[in-house]
């Protein structure tokens, strides 16, 4: 947790804040109080209106607490996947960490091109390249190691354009509307292309997600009786891909409920998104569309990471909101401290 | 909710309480309270002791909330398993009911078993035999569609021996220590060998479980769009078996942390067992022993189902409690009036 230092830009952008807030302070705004960095407009009315409609007692839309399921996607919805997903990029140091052991690497496809920092020929090894990269790097270990290890990396490891822990790269309006969904009766899940396990050992502090609520890809485990005790050992075999129709079978699996709820920013968000909100009874799907170049990325139809296409095509026709990052945030970190318009 | 007719003998047993109660009811015994159909006794106390140390603020034992997680297996640990497992009684009915559909099964074994009541030949089937039953009975349908089938299945099946509702027959004092925990800070979770979609419709109800923290054995499902909306197509292929070995893995894979007490009652628990107390730590194991032909089922190293064998041997060792049945609960079901002893 790095303090910035404060110089007259923040001190400005901070006096911003306390003036604008100041119009909206009356009661009539009191219900705001917990989106403070989503601007006003339609894309916040959408969430404010249907957590309305689903808790309000005598609500014709009314759901009761248990109900109340939320799915999050975490690469480029809670945070940010650009310029690649966070665990790819720690499986490229794992790479490097672990080549004084595999001298045959030096040689030998995708990880040469890892050791080269080749890229375009990591690219070319395809998915079956990055399966083998997962599998050298994610398995062999028990679970307790495979925790300690994504652990210290994610400790020491830095964002290259940010250049802060991966976890400061979290978005704030995300952060708030978790809080407030929870502060409003609903339980909130992860439903991630990432691996399950990787996620794990932070989304609760940093989230506020336990690892029972976190839904994600995840290679085959055995068990073992040690000498030191029972393990649970990760071997070299994929157990479940939790992306695009991957996502509703996993929601299926893990949680049993169909959500009322589902936040996403990608293609392969789109089954998620059909499965929560294409059926009777309000449900409000949500995309985080990439438009802030400056503040974050702005990426979309043409991504390797986090495409997004199809599911921006189909949000109108589904009635899912559209978070235009540029606009409808007024704040994407939580050490950002560039007001953009908060009217 | 049928209600038994109010004879001498349940009058009696009544009063009995009553009076065995009176001692009890000082500040002393006050904490006893919320396990009324366990007798007093060291297997009572292994359990106010356990929750004693994890709970108690000071405690060189104590373990923060979040941690607390306890699994329980459910058949023969939550509810009656015998004279079969309750999911196959479901299975043979469900062969019965669809069999004019297929006049090739009167030929076909294993349904000419099932057909012709020839639990011999069904045996002899093994478990091969099972899987094609489950695949014929329990794929091949929506999973929304499933539910509905095992729901109204459940709401008119009776048990052979107790003419009740199978849901009926679930352990008073498994009730009272799932509400104990749980009022003590505890997320209680099943971790079962049966099928997770077989059990979710009732858990929330009957054991206040809700669908997100039942672990259990799954097929494969697959999702589609349909005119009528998107679906998750149960297909006949197994995904998991959530037993014996495959509990850790499941627990490991659902909740993403390490229980500190599991309950269960047979060989298909040991690993569960063994993950949950073989570690640094206060943790409590438990093993219900079925020991009261009675009023119930006496059963254990013999038994087609839910044999325990191995795991009985290692209770000792591992410091596990064995409940004794007939001895350690006054009352086995909620429906029994039958007081044994209640010193």
């Amino acid at each position: 947790m790095s303090s910035l230092p404060v110089d007259r830009r923040a001190i400005l952008a901070a006096l911003l804040v306390s003036a604008a807030a100041a119009p909206f302070s009356g009661p009539a705004a009191a219900q705001d109080d917990s989106l403070p960095s989503w601007n006003e407009g339609p894309t916040k009315q959408s969430i404010l209106r249907f957590v309305a409609a689903v808790t309000g007692e005598g609500s014709p839309d009314f759901v009761p607490v248990p109900q109340r399921i939320a799915t999050f996607d975490n690469d480029g919805t809670l945070w940010c996947e650009q310029p690649m997903y966070v665990q790819l990029a720690f499986a490229l140091d794992r790479v490097k960490a672990l080549s004084s052991a595999h001298p045959e690497w030096k040689t030998q496809q995708p990880f040469k091109a890892v050791l080269d920092g080749d890229m375009a020929a990591l690219a070319k090894s395809g998915t079956r390249g990055l399966v083998e990269l997962v599998m050298a790097t994610h398995a062999g270990m028990s679970t307790a190691e495979f925790e300690a290890i994504a652990s210290d990396w994610l400790n020491s490891a830095r964002h290259p354009k940010f250049k802060r822990p991966y976890t400061d790269l979290v978005y704030q309006p995300m952060l708030e509307l978790l809080a407030y969904l929870r502060a409003n009766g609903f339980k909130t899940f992860i439903v991630s292309g990432g691996g399950i396990e990787f996620m794990r050992p932070w989304t609760e502090e940093v989230y506020g997600i336990p690892p029972e609520q976190v839904v994600g890809s995840s290679i085959k485990t055995a068990f073992k009786v040690e000498t030191g005790g029972p393990e649970l050992m990760r071997l070299p075999a994929v157990n479940f891909v939790d992306d695009g129709p991957g996502k509703p079978v996993g929601i299926n699996s893990h949680i049993g409920r169909r959500p009322i709820a589902a936040f996403g920013n990608s293609d392969g968000d789109f089954q998620m998104l059909q499965w929560t909100t294409m059926t009777a009874g309000r449900r409000l799907g949500l995309i985080v569309h990439h438009t802030d170049a400056a503040r974050e990325f702005a990426y979309d139809r043409k991504s390797h990471f986090g495409r997004l296409d199809k599911a921006l095509d189909a949000a109108e026709a589904n009635g899912w909101t559209v978070v235009d990052m540029k606009n409808d945030w007024n704040r994407v970190f939580k050490f950002d401290q560039g007001i953009r318009r908060s009217d």
